[in-house]
């Protein structure tokens, strides 16, 4: 049996975020939870929205943001300031020591703007894709992450890093989520919860019932390659299975509602 | 002669902040600082740009902003999220191990928010002014600020408090500096700084040169009531005495330029 201590990783979406009751709903239950925790939220729904209304248009490539200089200042204001802090004071108020942070906060995690990418389209072709001022992770900090829960806070994470040079860099919070997991699990049991509108990994995305109750990877290229499992599921479930490969004991996919796991997709080797 | 480590803290105001050459001589000056250190950041010009761009108008009252909800947002995103942020992946580059905060995170700085206010308004006529979601502070928590201190953390704060019920407030960031001076200096020696684009307390406001060099309480009364200092002089000054009353060893406003203090005013008892 391990002797490190546990760890909770709450991942909480943009879907989740946007939605107040929703939102509500996740910070009471997270609040519950006993012993050490770490949430990292998204938030691009609510970047969307702002970002029409300063008239500037997202696009997005196979589910990901092309951040050009005026969306990074709209994602480093929504996600670092109005989702954090909110977040950040709604814990405060049910009594967690909660601090917030991006990834150039006590230089916890370090990236690389990601070069233009050769990407496959909806359409079947490929292109070459500038996604601008993203973020690759090259390494999380593990040092003050630890410091800052063996103190006792609780550490809210938001979608952006740094590249040391003084750039933030737009990162998607689902492979924060996982970097920071793994990061963390040399010193602690992590397990990691990736939460959102959904039950779980569902055969039939448009049915609660039909979640898929732990997956594996020889399972997965299966359900990828019938189309199950495709879109924004396939990058979480690749970030869900390095994670595993890397040492995090336990990773769930679940819905808001249920962030202890009871329920939902559990991965496994 | 005090036994007390030493203790920089840093106000620097919108008008560096917006100005992108301004802003990097700033944080030259302050990376090469040596020893403990805190920066304090304002960011009112970027915010009232925001918001007209966002189509929300702006509205002041003797040099405070009112702050509906639309403009909570606002500046929870431009001063917790744009600038903070900036300043943080910015001190980061030139090897600092800055970490940004605003009043919520690690509950750092209480505040509740303002109620309705006689306010005289500059027709000389009095009105009750709700200023809004706007907080005046209660408590700064210096522990939180130790910790990081002593453990070569360098805070850079943003002007945003929390009332502990879950809200944001829009708190005026020379209040923010003054406050956490004072809740300081019971641990260290403190010198504030607060640097603009005006090389001190002028006796001219358009002659950089007539600098006054030191002024005490009664000599502010005097400057007061001739005009010669006035607008948001007066309760940038009125912050500066009250540190100096509650144990801030010096107070000094001088030119963002000069963050040394070797010129500008400096405050007297």
């Amino acid at each position: 049996m391990s002797m490190k201590g546990l760890l909770n990783i709450i991942k909480v979406g943009g879907g989740v975020v946007e939605d107040a009751a929703s939102l509500a709903s996740l910070l009471n239950q997270f609040a519950s939870m006993e012993g050490r925790k770490v949430l990292v939220h998204g938030g691009g729904r609510l970047a969307t929205a702002m970002a029409a209304s300063l008239g500037i248009e997202s696009h997005m490539v196979g589910g990901r943001r092309i951040t050009d200089e005026k969306m990074l200042q709209v994602v480093t204001m929504v996600y670092g300031g109005l989702v954090n802090k909110n977040i950040v004071a709604g814990l405060q108020a049910k009594g967690l020591q909660a601090i917030g942070l991006t990834g150039a906060d006590a230089d916890i995690i370090h990236s690389h703007k990601r070069l233009p990418k050769r990407i496959k389209m909806d359409d079947g072709t490929e292109q070459m894709v500038d996604f601008g001022f993203v973020g690759d992770v090259d390494k999380v900090n593990a040092q003050p992450l630890i410091q800052l829960l063996e103190s006792g806070a609780v550490p809210v994470i938001a979608p952006l890093t740094h590249d040391g040079e003084g750039h933030i860099l737009n990162t998607n919070a689902d492979t924060i989520a996982a970097s920071v997991a793994c990061a963390l699990a040399e010193h602690y049991d992590v397990t990691l919860t990736y939460c959102f509108e959904k039950a779980g990994v569902l055969r039939d995305a448009d049915d609660d019932n039909s979640v898929i109750p732990s997956i594996n990877e020889d399972q997965f290229q299966k359900l990828a390659s019938e189309g199950i499992v495709s879109g924004g599921m396939i990058p979480k479930l690749e970030n869900a299975f390095q994670a595993i490969h890397q040492g995090v004991r336990q990773v769930v996919i679940t819905h808001s509602d249920n962030i202890d796991g009871s329920r939902g997709t559990t991965i496994r080797k």
